[in-house]
């Protein structure tokens, strides 16, 4: 019998990952590629970046799980079962990213995830349900994401400016952020054509940082962190989870939350952790389950 | 002497409304026109719409005040500067929309108005001072507006179909506004290239309308209404007016935020009503002030 593989891949808005497992779990091949949102960077262009993340791998695939950014959307499953059977040469399960961030962490097993990059979502699943919360993305707003943190210092910033709201420490780093020097000029950067929405998430570090000395930074914390244990808290209810179950963070921002919800964290007993396995092997992993003779 | 005349000019998202005073401050012109919101319709459209507005009128006028969308931004008033100047034949103040409906509403004396419409903004003036509270647009956000009201309903509905927030009327009106029935496509409608986000703002009355019976359109009525409340009394307080000035509420939603606050209303004695005259009155008679012979 000749050797079988198992490809995972991880499509997001700035990346591509690709890993290979065997039929023993051993990582095979692992390569990457440039991002691979179609919605956001269009067909080619993602469809070039699968195959720069699969450059260098020729065999064919027993079968691939593909965990992609707006994968909850039909038409962004069709592109992707249309544009990876050919190019694997097996059969392809298309989920949403955060499915396989939660695999990675949990090893399939009972639990949640929380993810806070550009944007936020939390995903559990419980053996027998699975419930996600969030990831409405950025036009309806994710609590605790770098966009919305971003975007509360930035409305901070203008009405220090304006002085029509406390001074803040945020003003310096939001106008540098911006290359502006006024209230009208930051507005007017904002809703310029060129501007890219998704550059917002790089104040994110700035409210963080200044949280423990300045008070409007605080308040952001305390709005959008209020948020952020109500929906991990929502989604480890609801699940029934217990102490055996698995509960973690993931992301750019999963430093931060996971420390300031320490003291406050409690939902019978599940933990919380930073993920330490990368999605891309939950993925990979969940192919090998699906596809492979694993029994 | 010739006959003096003086424009007025109102132009914003969807209309713009032309009026011509003489000297003794009567109507001798009023023409309208499509959207002039240089920044979301282009130039060539903005041009033409004043032309649309002041179709019929060929004499040229002693000056003009325009008050438009936009118009903080250097580069709109630029743009009006050199369209408009040619055209009326005078010389051309541009100002932002909201500060014409001020001196519609106020006469030009100290007082505040809160614009609510698909935006909102408050701008007062004492005399000395003048203030501008929000107009942030939409993709920071503005307080009590169409769109954040309606930008509410949609998360409401999305939390209520995925069982991870209560129950609402809201669901309805609002798969019936996007024409889907799924959480799913609601999201993906939102998200589409084609999707207009100023059409968020018609879920507005739905919010209004439910407010008395559904306690999550309660809930966002009173989030949002404590916001309103606060920048209208900021305003009201930091320029300091007393029972003499005149506070106003303006825009489609202006009905609705003026009986929520009717109860809670309370600065130095400042009345709160609703606008009568037009914005368009407010520009027309700032350029009878501005540029003729009045004093």
């Amino acid at each position: 019998m000749s050797e079988r593989y198992y490809l995972g891949i991880d499509g997001g808005g700035s990346h591509t990952r690709a890993l290979v497992l065997d039929d023993t779990g051993s990582v095979v091949y692992r390569g990457e590629g440039g991002p691979s949102n179609v919605l956001v960077v269009g067909e080619e262009r993602a469809r070039a970046s699968l195959e720069e993340a699969l450059a260098t791998w020729t065999d064919s695939v027993t079968g691939g799980v593909l965990g992609m950014a707006g994968a909850d959307r039909p038409q962004v499953t069709r592109f992707w079962q249309t544009s990876a059977v050919p190019r694997i040469g097996g059969p392809v399960l298309v989920v949403g990213d955060y499915r396989i961030a939660w695999g990675a962490l949990t090893a399939f097993r009972p639990g949640f995830i929380g993810i806070f990059g550009t944007g936020s979502v939390v995903y559990g699943e419980n053996g027998t349900q699975a419930l996600k919360v969030g990831g409405y993305g950025w036009r309806l707003g994710d609590p605790g994401s770098g966009l919305e943190l971003g975007r509360e210092a930035i409305k901070a910033t203008l009405n220090a400016l304006q002085h029509i709201g406390p001074e803040t420490l945020l003003v310096g780093p939001v106008l540098q952020w911006a290359g502006v020097d006024s209230a009208e000029r930051l507005i007017s950067r904002v809703y310029d054509e060129a501007f890219d929405w998704r550059t917002v998430a790089d104040l994110a570090p700035w409210v963080v940082r200044l949280a423990g000395t300045d008070p409007v930074a605080h308040a952001i914390i305390d709005r959008q962190g209020a948020e952020v244990h109500r929906q991990l808290h929502q989604v480890c209810r609801r699940l029934g989870l217990d102490r055996s179950a698995i509960g973690g963070l993931a992301g750019g921002l999963a430093p931060f939350w996971l420390e300031y919800l320490s003291a406050r964290w409690s939902c019978s007993g599940v933990p919380l952790s930073l993920a330490s396995r990368e999605p891309v092997w939950g993925a990979a992993e969940w192919a090998r389950r699906a596809f492979g003779n694993f029994s």
